[in-house]
């Protein structure tokens, strides 16, 4: 996508071929800063810190932590520290584990002396490819807008939680994509923003990338999308996911599961968009996934900028108050109308998910 | 309550026994100040700025305004000026209307030099009865805790949403006062507070009340609610409302719907305490309710301490996007597991409303 009218990735290479530039997330949307990763320390950071989020690009910027990892020591010890590093950074994110086991099967296949070559080449590709998957989920998904606004006058209404846009994949998005496509092809889209608290990727990030592209939005505290169902003012939601399970059911950022029960009450079809990477096919339901509990400064801040420019954190809670802070809910598959992935639509169902990934029902048979 | 060991209601009349003083709400919980009220305008700002909130206090506030306007000018016209100004203030809160029909029916029943002493004396009287209204709303209310507390060990986990505590009410709260009234008889008891976006009166006064008094709790963002009562750890709800429909309809703050529709998919029971001054028996359901639609500010920004003790405002979404903020939402009696009044409890329903207030059968019925 482009800012300022220059088009860039989420996550690039830099001139020098063996750094990567990121744009530092943490201060949209109030400052556009890109920082340079160099190190494994850099990639875990960035992760850890929230600099980079969202399932595809934390499994890309993990890719690129390995690279800077092999390319310092290519011994199988170092490897190992790296994936054991970089695993540690954010516990539900499947795209992570899944980049790093691809990764060093492929290392551990060549001798030392041509790991970083390879590992830089292949980093390189896990970024084409996530490109790729949300060009494919772009239009996949674009079917549904383009019905929704067939059967009505005005703007079609997407309902969209956290940040499943570019910002969160290399490029293009993954929940966001169907809208991108949608506007670029001349349908009449609004969204209807989810603030998204703790971290208020909606109001940051989701309504900043929107705003960039041009696309008419409107941000809403989390509490709202409820009363905006009963209304009759949303035509579909759409989200991303962090994990999805090979029943269905999918874990996204907390709050995900609120609207997908009010989508339900009121008749409001909720689609779910995910590239096939982000299937984890070992947890049969959401009930076996970790959910990751971060920092308490999250619930008790929030960060902003002042009248005079400054970009602040302010204290909300009382100090005396203690307070939590689960980063994911699961959604469970009877309340997901469908997926959306890179391979076409499905019903959220171990079924439905088998008939997109029938290489996976191979695998399970065998 | 106390604060500081000192006893004081949320409203009370100062020492010359023609203004009063009020908390100020917009201040906590980073600063406790409080503040004079002495004339029309100071009342309608204090409830329009929501330095006063929460219909119980808003309904008293609202008292104290006419008496203000009829000590200066005991006229008709003074006291439909006064009234006029006062209701546009807070469109939702039926206490509101309540409070100034019944002080205007009997201010027009003297002559004009009776009034001004007869309109402070009915807004203490205002006052008392709302206290004694929640001290039967705790008492009924508390056998619901109780027996959660004999079905298992460690604490009672309750979950509220915005903030129905002793601080939106003269005094004791509605939806606390149960809760109050568990902790002070020794049941451990343990509250989910909803921070409650856009103006976080859960962060900020419900979390600062709570805290005051010792009661065990944790502040989460509106977003994690669902999550608990997923993994088990919620044990009742039991929030306010400001206008309760005649078919058992709540309308509460934005988000309350959400976390009714939680309950009822994780087999929580929902409860909802009322002072029957909040039931709006001219309305036969939710649909028929205004919605007050507040400022964007609120949703575009936060305010809270920052690290030097200054409390400070900032913004959290970019400057280019749009905001909407509607302040309540519907729930459906159907998602309501009973509700609790000063006369008891009873189901969310028009036959259960009339089994607790049965003049209004009589009243229905003539």
């Amino acid at each position: 996508m482009k800012v300022d009218g220059i088009p860039r990735r989420s996550i690039q290479l830099a001139a020098d071929g063996e750094t990567v530039e990121i744009v530092d997330q943490t201060l949209l949307p109030h400052r556009f800063e890109t920082r340079r990763l160099a190190t494994l320390e850099d990639a875990a950071t960035a992760i850890r810190d929230m600099r980079v989020r969202g399932a595809p690009l934390i499994g890309a910027t993990a890719a690129y932590g390995l690279c800077f990892a092999v390319r310092d020591d290519p011994s199988l010890a170092s490897i190992e520290n790296a994936c054991a590093a970089l695993r540690a950074t954010r516990p539900t994110a499947v795209n992570l584990g899944w980049a790093l086991d691809d990764m060093k099967a492929r290392m551990l296949a060549l001798d030392e002396t041509g790991r970083a070559r390879a590992a830089f080449a292949r980093a390189a590709e896990i970024c084409d490819e996530d490109v790729a998957i949300n060009a494919a989920i772009g239009e996949n998904g674009l079917g549904l807008l383009r019905s929704a606004a067939d059967r009505r006058t005005g703007p079609v209404n997407v309902l969209t939680h956290c940040n499943a846009g570019w910002l969160a994949t290399v490029d293009g998005g993954t929940a966001l994509a169907p809208v991108y496509g949608a506007h670029d092809s001349g349908i009449d889209v609004h969204v209807w923003v989810d603030e998204t608290r703790p971290r208020n990727q909606g109001a940051g990030l989701t309504a900043w990338e929107l705003a960039a592209h041009g696309v008419p939005h409107t941000v809403i505290v989390d509490n709202a999308g409820g009363h905006l169902m009963r209304e009759g003012r949303v035509d579909l939601c759409i989200t991303g996911t962090d994990r999805t399970c090979a029943n269905g059911d999918v874990c996204n950022k907390i709050g995900t599961y609120l609207k997908a029960l009010a989508a339900s009450d009121n008749g409001v079809p909720f689609y779910v968009a995910l590239p096939g990477p982000t299937i984890d096919w070992t947890a049969e339901s959401g009930a076996e996934l970790p959910i990751e509990e971060r920092g308490g400064d999250e619930v008790s801040t929030a960060t902003g900028e002042t009248e005079t420019g400054e970009v602040r954190t302010v204290r909300l809670t009382p100090a005396a108050s203690p307070v939590f802070n689960p980063a994911f809910d699961v959604t469970p598959a009877r309340l997901v109308t469908a997926l959306i992935t890179e391979r076409g639509i499905a019903e959220a169902s171990e079924e439905g998910l088998l008939s997109l990934y029938p290489e996976r029902r191979r695998a399970a048979a065998g």
